[in-house]
C-alpha cells in the first residue's frame, strides 16, 4: 500500500550515513573510512572487572528506568570529571543523552521551525546535518580553514537570522583542524548580542596529541565570559573515550535549556540506557577513564604519525592537508585535475577505502576533498593502504 | 538570557511524566504508582552469568556502533522469538529502537504534520501522547470499555482523517483491559481501506496470567489478513520482559515503513546501544528469556490476586474496575461523590500513593479514575497499602 508521509520525511538525506557505515565495516579491504574507535582499543578487561564487581543494587539500577536527565550517580561523577577540566558546572546544568547526536537532535527540535536557517561549518559532521535537516532546517555552511571558521563569512551568515550555529572547534570531523584561540575569540565577538545559541560539539576534545594542542584546544565553554556562556550549548561524549556502543553523551547547557531538553527527551526515549550509565559512572569513579584516555592519545598519535609517514612516502606533494593535532581525521585536498570519485572507485578495486568529501558538504556537493580516518586502522595495515591511495593518485595526475 | 524556542516546544506537556516518576520512586511510602518492574524481579544472576561468559568479541560488539536497524545477532534471535509466536516476520521488517517510546516517536515524526489528528484510546499511555504532542498533533481520544475501543466512536473519529491510530489491545496501560477478539475484528473492519496506519503497542503482551488470557490476547499483527497487515505497525519491548534500563524494543512493520524509520533513527541516535542489544540477544539465545517470562507471569498474577483480595477486603463496593487478565494495572472508577484529587492527597499523607486518572486522559482532564499498579509493590506491603486507600475511600463516601 502507499503511505502518506509527513513533510519532514522529504527533507531526510537518505543514503549517505548508511553507505558510510557499510563501507566502514567491510572486512575485506583496508579501511580509512570509519569514524569509530578500533575494536581492539576497547577497554575489555576493565569492562570485565567492573561488571564482575557490580553489586546486586548496581545491576538493578542498570536494568531500571532512571530519571530523564540522567542517573544521579553518573551525573555526580561526570560533574566532577568536568569540574577538573574547568567547565562551568555550577552555572549550567548537565543532561545525559543517548549519544551526542541525540543532544544535537533535541537542540534542533527546540529551536528550529521548518525553513529556519541553521549555520554550520563546511565541511561538517554529517550526523549534525541529518538532525537539523530532519526538522526541515535550511543549512548554510560557512567555510573553515586551518585556523577555524571563516569569520567574515560567519558575519554574513549571522545576518540571515539563523536559529543555531553549530561548530566543532576541536579536532574537527572531517577537517582534522583545531580553531586557534584568536579565531575562537573572534567567533564570540561576532555572536555576542545576537542571542543565537552556539552548539559547541566537542566529541573529540579529549584526544589531543600533546601539551601544545592541549592548550590550543580549551573548549570555549570553559573560558567564555558569563554573557556568552548563556549562548553556548556544549556537547561531549563517551563514544570516543569509552565506547560508542554505550550511546552515552552529555550536554552542559544553561538551566532554561536543560529544562526544555529534558521534556523533549521524555518524549523521545524516556531516559538514556541505565546499563550504559552505570558502566560510565564506574569508569569515572575508579579513575580508569583517565588512564584509558591517556593510552588512547598515544595510540591515535602513533596511528596519525604512521599515516603521515606513509603519505609522505606515497602521496604526490600536490595533495595537501592540515596536520592533525588530535582526533581521528585527515582531510586531503585533491591535486588539480584529480577527480576524487574516480580515485574512490579505483582505490576500492585495489583493496582500500576512504570517504568522499561530498559526504561532509552541507549540501552533499562534490568538493575536491577526501577524508582519511586513521583511528580504526591497525598500524601494520596503514602503510599498504596509504600506498594504494597514493599510487592511484599519482596515476590519475599523469593522465 | 531569553531564548526563542520553536513552535513545537509550546506543545510539550511538561510536568506529568516527571511528577509520575518522582512519585513512583519515593521510598518512604507504599507505592502503587510505578509502571516499572520491581527491582527485586530483575534476572541479576542471569546478567552476571551472561556478562562473565562474554567473549572479547562480544564485549567489542557491545562497545561499538552497530547498524541503525539493529545488530544482526539480536535481529536474528528476535526474529526467531517472534516467528515462534506467529508474527509475520517474512512480509515485514524488524527495527530495534531505543525503547518502544522511540518507535512511537519515530512513527509520529513520519506521519504527523503540525495540526494533524492522531486518534488514541481514552485513557491512554502518556508516553505515546507526549510523542504525538511533540510533533504538534491534535489528539482525539476514543473511549475504551472492558472489551476494548468503542467501535462507533472510532468510526466517528476516523472521519476526521487522522494520520495515525494508536492502540494497546493487550493489558492496557492504564485500563488493565484486553480487547475481545470480536472487538479486534470490528476495529479492522472500521480501519480497512482507510490507509490509516494502526500502531499496535504490545509492551505488555507477554504478561498474560493464564491460558484463557493467552488466547484472548493474540496480537492483531499475528492474524490480520495481508491487506490489513500493511496497515499495522507493531511495537514490542524488552522493558517488561527483561529490563527497561536496557532501552531495547522493536517495531515489526512493512518494509517501506522500516526503511523510513531507519533514516529517521539515524538522525536521532544513530543506533540503539549495542551493549543492551548484546545482552538481549544472549537472553534469547540461551533460552533464559522464556523461563524468565514464565516466572514473571506467576509473580504478577500473584501480586494482582493479592491486590484484588485486599481491595475486596477494604474498598467500598462502589469502586469498580475490570479484573486484569495480565499486565501491571488496575483502573478504578471512583464511587459517586468521591473526588480522586482529595483521595490522592489524603492517601499520600497516610503513606501510600497511586496515580490520578487525569494523567492518562489525552487532554489531561480529571476523569474520576485512579490507576493502581501492582507490578512494583512487594506482596507484604500490598495489604497495608490498599487498606490505606480503602479507608480513605470509605471516609470520603460518608462525608
Amino acid at each position: 500500500m502507499d503511505y502518506i508521509f509527513s513533510d519532514c520525511v522529504t527533507s531526510f538525506r537518505s543514503s549517505a550515513i548508511r553507505d558510510l557505515m557499510s563501507l566502514a565495516t567491510r572486512s575485506d579491504i583496508i579501511s580509512f573510512a570509519g569514524g569509530m574507535p578500533g575494536n581492539e582499543l576497547f577497554p575489555v578487561e576493565d569492562l570485565r572487572e567492573m561488571s564482575q564487581n557490580f553489586t546486586r543494587k548496581e545491576w538493578e539500577e542498570a536494568m531500571q528506568y532512571g530519571p530523564t536527565p540522567g542517573n544521579p550517580g553518573l551525573l555526580a561523577a561526570l560533574k566532577e570529571f568536568l569540574r577538573k577540566r574547568n567547565f562551568p558546572v555550577n552555572t549550567n546544568e548537565l543532561i545525559i543523552t543517548t549519544g551526542s547526536l541525540q543532544g544535537l537532535n533535541i537542540i534542533a527540535k527546540l529551536f528550529v521551525n521548518p525553513g529556519d536557517t541553521v549555520v554550520t561549518e563546511n565541511p561538517v559532521f554529517i550526523g549534525g546535518v541529518s538532525a537539523f535537516l530532519s526538522y526541515q532546517a535550511n543549512i548554510v555552511g560557512v567555510d573553515i580553514d586551518a585556523d577555524g571558521i571563516d569569520i567574515e563569512k560567519l558575519g554574513e551568515a549571522v545576518k540571515l537570522n539563523p536559529k543555531l550555529l553549530y561548530i566543532t572547534p576541536n579536532f574537527h570531523n572531517p577537517a582534522g583542524t583545531v580553531y586557534s584561540h584568536q579565531r575562537r575569540e573572534q567567533l564570540l565577538e561576532v555572536m555576542r548580542g545576537t542571542g543565537i545559541p552556539i552548539i559547541e560539539d566537542d566529541a573529540y576534545g579529549e584526544l589531543y596529541f600533546d601539551e601544545k594542542s592541549y592548550h590550543t584546544s580549551r573548549p570555549i565553554k570553559t573560558w567564555a565570559d558569563r554573557e556568552m556562556d548563556g549562548q553556548i550549548l556544549y556537547t561531549g561524549s563517551f563514544s570516543k573515550i569509552f565506547g560508542p556502543g554505550l550511546r552515552v553523551a552529555w550536554a552542559l547547557v544553561p538551566p532554561a535549556i536543560c529544562d526544555k531538553m529534558q521534556i523533549c527527551k521524555q518524549s523521545m526515549d524516556a531516559c538514556t540506557p541505565a546499563i550504559s550509565q552505570v558502566f560510565a559512572q564506574k569508569f569515572i569513579e575508579t579513575g580508569k577513564i583517565e588512564t584509558y584516555i591517556n593510552s588512547l592519545r598515544t595510540v591515535y598519535r602513533k596511528r596519525c604519525n604512521c599515516t603521515l609517514q606513509a603519505i609522505d612516502k606515497y602521496f604526490p606533494k600536490e595533495a595537501t592537508f592540515v596536520k592533525p593535532q588530535g582526533g581521528f581525521y585527515l582531510w586531503i585536498k585533491m591535486p588539480q585535475g584529480v577527480d576524487e570519485e574516480v580515485l574512490f572507485k579505483k582505490v576500492i578495486e585495489r583493496g582500500a577505502v576512504f570517504v568522499l568529501g561530498s559526504v561532509f558538504h552541507p549540501d552533499a556537493q562534490k568538493n575536491g576533498y577526501i577524508r582519511i580516518s586513521y583511528c580504526n586502522t591497525p598500524e601494520d595495515q596503514i602503510d599498504s593502504g596509504i600506498k594504494i591511495i597514493g599510487d592511484v593518485l599519482k596515476e590519475l595526475m599523469t593522465k
